[in-house]
């Protein structure tokens, strides 16, 4: 087999933001080889990587370039250029996930459609090539207001995702391919990470709760384990293990899921990447996500996914009425409480609701450590410095 | 209070070995700036750092160019230029642990009539200027075989440490500075990490019972919590926790004892810093000891030192018929065990007995766990690439 630890083995990784970052612990705790590529600079993964380079990720011959340097060649950001993926796996390079499994769902039309052709339940839509389509579809009565619009490609983070509840709301969207999505009636949003090694073993992490801010439509809380049923966690790892060998993506699949009032587990969207939603396992499981995505993709044996014990996290957002050199007031407090880790992204400047970065609570009492999770949020601030 | 997150703010690390290297995990964590300097260019720690020296620790100009350059000055490893920190301290500098600390510790005698001088149990010993000195002691019956000579400087891992019991171990030894302690006769070796903050906080690790390699005299195994009463475990935190109010450090500090066969504990010697006995807490603990040597030395709160299940820590040490290019043989074996990690050092080049990482076990039964870690040690070999 392939000696990674202390080697010559280069690991390529596209994208150096904080999901980048955090591999790079687990890359280092192996002494495993990086090459990183990124847009910016400055980018958070620019240190602890063996080798950083600028370069736009949907740049072809950036992408290609980078890609013959390297071993084998990971993404931690969807937009990614997926032509050269394609072409340096036909070069013989190794790339996981690979370019089909990113092709599927970096389009969320494509998305939707495997959901269908699969028989994995997911809310009912309806694929328009662009805004003209869509409005002659409602002005016809085929589409009906509210539902929820996303355009098929370039969302995060609640961007690309709009409730539209009126005529109005229509008018001001932008004109991109895009889905109309049956707005799902649901009493939890929860998720599973599944890690999916190059040898086909599969293993799921508990289910976890996410509890979103109102007004920012971003997660605020994750809860690990999800407060549901036994038999309805059971059911929905089983879907995100039936989501995960559709896909037959090696790496981490995160895939989030509404459960409705009666019960019903639907499959909202998955990330083929570490995720915001298994955050938790870094003080929480037994494996960490990023360590876990390196266990995947360079074949190794996958980790326990069994927690240590219960836990929130917290996403830290800047404030909203501050942009500039970013300051974190009322850390010291917050590090006062026992169980509390602050993991910060490394982005110099602050903005609105900008993901500065995130903190673990632990606690083997699960409504304690959410209670605690409110305390945190209350005791610390993502300001800038000059206001 | 001081910003260190994403800020200006520049911590420096003298000495780039492992504990360097585990220690700027938690640096990239919170996104604290560091300057890192070692003689050796390939320093583990050369990674993850932002800005990286060359230059010999024991060098009086390098460390005080070097300690200018920074905010605050801490140091990995004991072998460093005494002289340099006092007069970078005298510039305004802050240098924890301090330049005062360090001398008590650096020399072993210095450090056993501190002991003594403080009523803190340990073993009985007379110093000897050289070994001429102590030779006579022998010949005039003052000193009588067996005892335990130490040099009183440069000895780390069972260097500068042997069992004297003949005229023929005698006569191999080098001529300096040195002592001869009472042979203990102990049950069990234990330690404890004390963390120390800038503003006096003090908190005590669990106990931990240390299994010696019977040849190399290193660690083998690291048992958390130690096997021992409850009773013991207290007054050994309780011991551990008044060494370190006497030497008032500001850090960790490794506490080593012996536990007699009539429960008497007593004080074998401590590191101020990071330390082997206490790397199960990288998975074991609520919080690390590396983020909190950062927390103490930094004057932020002091974290929760429980632990979040049982451990058990193997050393990974070269085979002892192999130097070069290391392999970890079997390593794809011990991560298919549940509860497992690996650590590895970046070293390149294996030697025999040579650091080249720890295992973490954690199982919630502990000796499950310790019988985990001799699976896990017949499994593993860290051998070279050529033979």
């Amino acid at each position: 087999m392939t000696h990674y630890f202390s080697s010559d083995f280069k690991l390529g990784i596209l994208g150096g933001g904080q999901l980048g970052k955090m591999l790079l612990y687990d890359t280092r705790k192996f002494d495993i080889q990086t090459y990183v590529m990124d847009a910016n600079p400055e980018a958070p993964s620019r240190l602890a990587c063996n080798h950083f380079e600028t370069g736009s990720l949907m740049d072809y011959d950036k992408v290609m370039a980078f890609g013959k340097k390297v071993d084998l060649l990971t993404f931690e950001i969807e937009s990614v250029n997926v032509k050269a993926l394609e072409d340096l796996e036909a070069l013989g390079k190794n790339v996981y996930p690979s370019a089909a499994t990113l092709q599927k769902i970096q389009n969320k039309a494509v998305q939707k459609r495997f959901y269908k052709s699969n028989q994995i339940p997911t809310a009912d839509f309806e694929v328009f090539s662009n805004l003209k389509n869509l409005k002659t579809a409602v002005s016809e009565g085929k589409i009906s207001f509210p539902f929820v619009w996303k355009s098929s490609t370039g969302g995060y983070d609640g961007k690309g995702v709009s409730l539209i509840k009126s005529e109005r709301d229509l008018s001001q969207l932008p004109d991109a391919e895009c889905i109309a999505e049956e707005l799902v009636d649901f009493k939890t949003e929860i998720a599973v990470i599944v890690a999916r090694s190059v040898s086909g073993e599969i293993k799921t992490y508990p289910v976890v709760e996410m509890e979103f801010h109102p007004e920012a439509n971003q997660v605020e809380y994750v809860l690990c384990p999800a407060r549901i049923e036994n038999s309805l966690a059971e059911k929905a790892r089983a879907l995100a293990h039936l989501v995960s060998s559709k896909f037959e993506h090696v790496g981490l699949l995160a895939v989030e899921m509404f459960v409705t009032p009666s019960d019903e587990v639907l499959v909202n969207e998955v990330a083929p990447r570490p995720h915001n939603s298994g955050h938790f396992s870094i003080e929480g499981s037994f494996t960490n996500q990023f360590e876990q995505h390196l266990r995947a993709i360079l074949d190794l044996p996958l980790g326990s996914t069994e927690s240590k014990t219960n836990s929130v996290m917290v996403n830290l957002v800047g404030d909203e009425n501050h942009t500039g050199d970013v300051v974190y007031k009322g850390i010291e407090n917050i590090m006062a409480m026992p169980g509390v880790t602050p993991h910060i992204y490394g982005k110099r400047e602050t903005r609105p609701f900008r993901k500065m970065g995130h903190v673990n609570i632990i606690h083997s009492d699960l409504s304690e450590a959410r209670t605690m999770a409110e305390t945190v949020k209350s005791k610390i601030k993502v300001i800038s410095k000059t206001s």
